[in-house]
């Protein structure tokens, strides 16, 4: 058997974490290392083995790690790191602010080309899986509309939106997509869906002390950009309702692509995921593009690459031949 | 604009006939030839000016055509085309006999790589894109089970079976995936799940004069290996209603991963296909590989492939700049 392919993770949030899980979920891996931004003190780490490290000291560590998992936020975080850190490591992130990739893809090309490195950037669900379902829908059907919905899902953009509501305590935004839509959408007729129709929004917020309900709700559900396109309901609740039960990160979705072929038979195709834990979801499409990282660069094909540029049977332990026989 | 890629067809069936309406719903194709091992005389072309050209003038008109797809059948046709026709052509094809894939693989790559061409194998939905979706399932999560259901849809080799039933003069069959046996797999729960309870057969038959019904479908629904792990049901029906209601090709059904990641968490992803044509969607998914084939050729990598070995964004006629500004 091969040497275990070695993870290292840089940045040990939510997603950091999922990624050390998904790592024990697949034998030919091991947990090279944390880094972390914190005081290594502070992190408890998944077993013992796992050496916790300071995120100055990443580069001493570089002959440790196959493959560098980036776990920090698009915002801030992976901006800098990715860039930076592709010029040292094989990387796979989840980069997911759908207008900057191209320019973030530039940036992490140039330093990976540089360093002989390979950097799989924007891996997860969307971008990731649902870009790969975009893709494949009009591809096989040129002759049709792509619909994509999310949830019923936490947004974190828009939970964060409501807490910065004046008179907020504590607050999660569930996006749901429309039953009415889908099945329309699911049908083949092609409708036209506006925003509205598409997906309302579900606010649970805990209000402070002496806050009006009534002005609270008014300007969540008048929000530009957030909620002023939507249906919005707004609930109130207890701080402990929202700790008992809004404390898990569901998320999901469809993508569903709706065509004609040939003498106009109706083709409907629709990739559907109901996610439990969105970001350790995240975390094992991260931990799978790992792998296949890894091979791309043993195979000298280094620079920036996207779930569409990667051969679907690298993401596998599998060799080519079992995958064949086995589920070909 | 570059040159359109320039496909032939070899074999003009259901199939053949799907592929021909497919190139012309993608621009950057046109159709460069039909083969016909009828006489060409007896085919229509799609429009005056495609040649429809006798079966053994292929190798004449090997510089007029770019890719080949394989239009034949995978129990006698393929098994001798797929080869022969790889050493002097760049190849796809939707061979479907899931236990002999290794083998005809073995056989189409060696006539590939001697003749500096590649060749994309057993494309479609299943074999195709149902075994992506199998493959994406366990390396996303590897803690799970993977579900495969057909239909609803019109089985060709079960009605074949139905129609050498002795008194039968017409038949089809349909395979029909069962609701409670999706409602459990899309739970999360991963129940075990027989045969039986994945699906259920629905026969509709056409007795000769005389036949008697009973002995008919007593035979049917106790036919070793085709109906008798199935609950099966068989109505009998008038010639013209078989001509009138099930004249179409329907087909489609639903590959389910079903895990769990980290502390626990539920994970669920589920690919359905509902196709109005079964030929017409295999052709365009054959048409869309056709694509990458060519460039797989182009860029030196020859010999058998299948989908699981083709980066998605060849598929595609968008460049992979366009691809991330717009999809990802």
């Amino acid at each position: 058997m091969a040497a275990p392919l070695r993870i290292g993770i840089a940045g040990y949030g939510n997603l950091g974490r999922g990624v050390a899980a998904a790592v024990g979920q697949n034998p030919d891996m091991e947990l090279a290392g944390i880094f972390t931004r914190r005081s290594p003190a502070e992190i408890t780490a998944p077993t013992p083995a796992v050496p916790v490290l300071p995120w100055d000291e990443l580069l001493e560590h570089r002959d440790r790690v196959d493959v560098l998992i980036l776990c920090g936020g698009s915002k801030a975080d992976l901006p800098e790191h990715g860039p930076a850190l592709a010029a040292h490591f094989t990387t796979v992130d989840s980069f997911d602010t759908h207008a900057k990739i191209p320019e973030y893809f530039a940036a992490v090309d140039a330093s990976a080309r540089a360093g002989g490195h390979t950097a799989i950037i924007s891996v997860g669900w969307d971008p990731g899986m649902f870009s790969l379902n975009r893709l494949l829908g009009e591809a096989l059907l040129p002759d049709g509309a792509t619909y994509t919905f999310w949830g019923k899902g936490l947004s974190q953009g828009h939970s964060d939106a409501v807490r910065r509501v004046p008179g907020v305590a504590g607050a999660v935004q569930y996006t749901v997509p429309s039953d009415e839509a889908i099945a329309a959408v699911r049908s083949g007729r092609r409708p036209e869906l506006t925003t509205r129709q598409k997906h309302t929004r579900e606010c649970y917020v805990v209000l402070e002390d002496g806050a009006d309900a009534a002005a609270v709700e008014q300007a969540i559900v008048t929000m530009p950009h957030y909620f002023a396109d939507y249906d919005t309901t707004v609930r109130f609740i207890s701080a402990d309702e929202l700790a008992r039960d809004h404390a898990t990160m569901p998320h999901g979705g469809f993508v569903i692509r709706s065509g004609s072929t040939g003498s106009g038979s109706s083709q409907v195709v629709e990739y559907r995921l109901d996610l439990g834990s969105n970001p350790e979801f995240t975390a094992s499409v991260l931990v799978a593009y790992a792998r296949a990282a890894a091979r791309l660069n043993a195979g000298g094909q280094v620079g920036a690459k996207t779930v569409l540029d990667v051969p679907p049977g690298l993401l596998s332990p599998k060799s080519a031949e079992e995958l064949r026989a086995e589920l070909l």
